[in-house]
């Protein structure tokens, strides 16, 4: 299992002023915790309780068409490319990244064990879009385009351009080079896949687009480029099944959840920075931040109080960003909790040669870069604690699908308790929803013609120190 | 030139309590900020100020050899390595990202006009290092690496690995695929780029690391893949040009640096969030993330008064961002000025066509991607502006080397000039330098042995909550 080192959170290492005393707390907090754990299990087939994801390490039936469509697909196309923006990409990316091999997408096909290549299309910028088109070869790409409701702008707008291009290559062939993953039963993509003929698979109702990574939203793209997703699916089970324990002292990502929380409410550190020490889960942090970004950061709690909700992820890796980031974090504001996560067995070993006498390099000849990054991590972790900054280590075993899928689900199950002591809901977001509208708006959408001639009223407004 | 809309901070458009009225402000702050113009200028080419960066834009010799040499080695490699760390890899990374064709490393040589490919290696991961070992013929690889003083334990033990493998597959030919970046007479590797006879380019003297990008640290990876560096110098010199203007209402940089520090003095917003609305733009965010980073988060100021000065940079992109972050800076913490980029007129335009008539995506068809982009921004720019969040644009005119420049510069300044309104040193990094310390104490370097004995006490210390 995973397991978190909460040591320089801890009153007794960094002092009572910034520190917590997590014996007493996770005393005081065990019952509120135990009924949060409760409650949560107790809703989460509840319609409308945005609680399905807790469902989807059991969904054998799903993963079972994931693996048949993969296994038929095997061998078929060069390319995936994945059509899907937030929590459409985020989870599939971070994992492919931490779990095929490093610059896979320049491999050989051998080297690839025949596998696709993979991408991402999570923007529509067109200077990126006429580069990318550049470089695959859309005969022999397999494009996933996700989207719940079909109304994602971003994602439509994307295949509404590959399609076009996919057809006008391969006439009415081309939609063996389709797959959706959409609504059920309702929504625009779903009557386009209908219609066209596409094969789909179903985003679930009642989770939020940040928690779909265990639906076939993430499934898919991992199971097409030869991710075992049952390993996947047993280290959610795994990770579910310790997680469902109403004991605080036994439920890490209530302890995690209650840390935050605590850091947040008694001690001012709201921010939470997630720093791998691996470039593998560098993807894991952006994941994270959308993750704790959308769910956590809301105007108002369930009662209605004014409380524009503060905590602020932010993402860093380690060692890299010990030159970027670091010196901030030991110096500047109180106000941020450091996550680390730590691999504690790299795939590989690489031995540093003796090759130079030099004082000041000399040393390092004969020692491996694992010793070196696990020197790093420490050498920063002491630095912090030296100035009293909280910090906290997640160690992952190793990095695989299995540990993966613990991490991410642990991240999840925290974010949905953290959601509950800030007595907040933590599965939608409004405002982003407002964005979306004012774009349709602009863009000329039905039924929003009034909202658009507003808009342009305000976009012209500008101050008269507007361009100096 | 590029310009700055502040509309979105302006008390006239946010009200009084979050907004600022600049022009009150600018006519309040313009002494002080004419004699901070001043005394950069008249110090900059003061020994041990630190300003030697407001001088790379003039110094042709550099300039000339770097093209040079570029100029010598056109054609002989299929590879680029850099080897750096922060300032050694962040600048060039997003020079890069931003010129070259999107997919770069993907490309045929044709395609890349006979450029290299390019990789930055940044970090010292096992797993990556073996992965990009297994990517590369080393024979066809030029290895560019970077360390002023040849003590940067990464880059030194990254060089150490490749080197040995290098010399095992060229024999002592490998020199010509090195060439080092460094210190101009001391520092180790000066001595072993003499021993061994590499090519060499100067850091120069009284440069930050984070201030290098003008330097041959960040010119000759940019010459090497084909960037025209008279372009960025042109750039550099006329936002220079413009800089040198004591009038703040007619200086870019020193009002945005007086709109951040007034934003976190006086209205409590003191993270900076980088959000360029274009995917060739996103590595600037990590590049200013290290500038503003380590610049301003100090402990302490000139005077020695404690501060924990707590200016955070955050990165984000858009649109993709919008499905992340933009729910939490609309409705979260009042802490967070938002700097957007906008690109005038991108390279390509891509046409949405008219293929799907249903309600909800028809409206799509016939509009361009940069028009969806232009109306994404602004519905972002209002949705802000109507939960009263402060946010200003920089306008890039097109995304080129002349214009990137431009920015850089801008930025570079900016830092410098936040630097003397908090009143701290700019150029510093003090707490980062402590963890190197202790770096080399944990790894068994030379004179470290007693710190190294306390650090591993310290690291034995838990808390009896570590693992729970």
């Amino acid at each position: 299992m995973i397991k978190i080192d909460y040591s320089n959170v801890s009153d007794s290492i960094i002092g009572e002023e910034y520190g917590l005393n997590l014996k007493n707390e996770f005393d005081k907090w065990a019952p509120k915790i135990e009924d949060i754990i409760k409650t949560l299990n107790f809703n989460k087939d509840k319609q409308g309780a945005w609680l399905q994801w807790m469902n989807l390490g059991y969904n054998e039936e799903t993963v079972w068409y994931v693996k048949e469509y993969a296994a038929m697909v095997d061998g078929r196309f060069d390319n995936v490319l994945v059509l899907g923006i937030g929590g459409s990409a985020l989870g599939a990316r971070a994992f492919c990244h931490a779990l095929l091999k490093p610059y896979w997408n320049m491999l050989s096909k051998e080297e690839r064990n025949n596998y696709p290549r993979i991408f991402f299309l999570d923007n529509i910028d067109p200077d990126e879009i006429k580069g990318l088109l550049e470089v695959l070869d859309l005969k022999k790409t397999l494009v996933n385009v996700i989207s719940k409701s079909g109304l994602t702008t971003e994602t439509m707008a994307q295949f509404m351009i590959i399609k076009d291009k996919l057809q006008a290559e391969l006439g009415d062939d081309y939609r063996k080079n389709v797959v959706a993953t959409t609504d059920k039963q309702t929504g625009i993509l779903r009557q386009i896949a209908n219609e066209e003929g596409y094969k789909t698979f179903v985003v679930p109702d009642d989770v939020s687009g940040r928690f779909t990574v265990f639906s076939p939203v993430g499934l898919l793209p991992m199971a097409l480029v030869g991710i075992d997703i049952d390993e996947v699916i047993n280290g959610i089970k795994v990770m579910d099944l310790a997680l469902k324990n109403t004991d605080i002292n036994r439920n890490i990502a209530a302890q995690n959840a209650l840390v935050h929380y605590l850091m947040d409410t008694e001690k001012n550190h709201y921010n939470a920075v997630m720093m791998p020490y691996s470039n593998r889960l560098s993807f894991v942090a952006d994941w994270f931040i959308q993750l704790w970004a959308e769910s956590l950061g809301k105007e108002k709690d369930r009662d209605g109080n004014l409380i524009n909700n503060r905590p602020t992820p932010i993402k860093a890796v380690g060692v890299t960003d010990q030159h970027s980031q670091i010196q901030l974090y030991n110096e500047g504001g109180r106000d941020k909790l450091i996550n680390f996560i730590r691999v504690d067995e790299f795939d590989s070993v690489i031995e540093i040669p003796r090759i130079f006498e030099f004082t000041g390099v000399n040393y390092l000849g004969g020692k491996t870069l694992n010793e070196l990054m696990n020197a790093e991590a420490d050498a920063t972790t002491v630095t912090l604690r030296d100035f009293k900054r909280p910090n906290l280590t997640i160690h992952l075993p190793k990095v695989n699908a299995y540990y993966m899928a613990e991490l991410f689900y642990m991240l999840e199950m925290q974010t949905a308790i953290a959601g509950e002591l800030y007595n907040i809901d933590a599965f939608n977001q409004p405002s982003a929803e407002q964005s979306k509208n004012y774009t349709y708006a602009l863009m000329g959408a039905q039924g929003w013609e009034e909202s658009r001639h507003e808009l342009e009223e305000k976009l012209n407004i500008k101050s008269e120190t507007a361009y100096l």
